[in-house]
């Protein structure tokens, strides 16, 4: 069984390892806001929920290849506040379209056609086209390495009646995952239940 | 579109709608060694990789009922070590056996007829029948309510050689990924491609 020691690979390579590895990964559609009030919209999967009492999510940040912070870093830092919208098949080409480089007087979200609701908790606007919305409020940063960790706390969620049907609560709801690099997806339509089995169920099978 | 205040409900209730939305989750099937040397093994999907340079994962560990850390956690803390594998589906059955209530003096592990191979380098050993094994360091805890966030350093893989086939590098690696609760697991072979578009492109079709 071969063995790979990361402090004897590039940074890319490493990259590439553990993107493939630790999958499938959560999407965190986020939407920030500068303090001069310039929305910006972006996708990451360094991302997941780390706490239901009281409820807190988590994203990692990368830096630009030049070094500096993304605008949706930059602008948590500043507004203490986001939204993660989650990332439902129909809303797969607008996501990619974000994630695209466009420049900072040109809005990706004009460009993908979506409109915003303004926040309830928080000054940040959320998408309308997602049918699962959590207003977050920061909570602490950690530095990690070359990354950054923005640890939030969910203070309102928005969900959409569609999310409530005839199949029961979330019954239909199955928003798409990150796989490896570079932009590989997974649909979560293929699923399978297993119920947790107790010690004794174990012991009478066995 | 409704909205819920997680302030205003329950914790299960939060803990039900938040794992119910942030899906799918990526599960860390973890062995960690008690200071007396006894191993456990248990999933967690409140998991994640945060950073590649150099490469941090994070796992965040609820309490018992009676609010007693739980083994894992305790675990950890006390030699600060710790190995991630990811859990394809010939593993399934024993993923599950291991999240069984078994009593402190009886091995999930042997249940479950899981060997174990001694860590590199770490102390803590790993599961031999894992294709993907990430030998880890701990950096941080972060305390995050009820719950605690473990943030680690990979400083060693083990890939299985079927993990390198004629599909490309981790073409055929397909771990399962936690959806909802109770106990809903997905597949994730149900992929596509989405190549990110520059601006350029994007003015071109537009």
């Amino acid at each position: 069984m071969p063995t790979i020691d990361p402090s004897g690979q590039s940074k890319s390579d490493t990259y590439r390892l553990i993107t493939n590895l630790v999958v499938p990964r959560p999407i965190a559609w986020i939407t920030s806001q500068s303090d001069a009030g310039v929305v910006n919209l972006a996708p990451f999967s360094y991302f997941n929920v780390f706490g239901s009492d009281p409820p807190y999510v988590a994203v990692g940040i990368g830096r630009r290849d030049n070094g500096e912070p993304k605008d949706t870093a930059r602008n948590i830092e500043e507004t203490g506040a986001f939204v993660i919208h989650l990332v439902t098949e129909e809303l797969i080409g607008a996501m990619n379209l974000s994630a695209a480089d466009f420049p900072p007087d040109q809005s990706e979200l004009e460009a993908a056609g979506l409109a915003l609701a303004p926040g309830e908790r928080i000054q940040v606007p959320r998408l309308t086209a997602a049918p699962a919305s959590l207003e977050c409020r920061l909570h602490q940063v950690v530095p990690l390495g070359a990354n950054q960790l923005f640890i939030a706390e969910v203070v309102l969620f928005h969900l959409a009646d569609q999310l409530f049907d005839d199949r029961g609560p979330f019954g239909g709801f199955a928003p798409i995952g990150r796989l490896g690099s570079p932009s590989v997806y997974c649909r979560t339509i293929d699923r399978f239940e297993l119920p947790r089995i107790s010690h004794e169920q174990w012991l009478t099978q066995a």
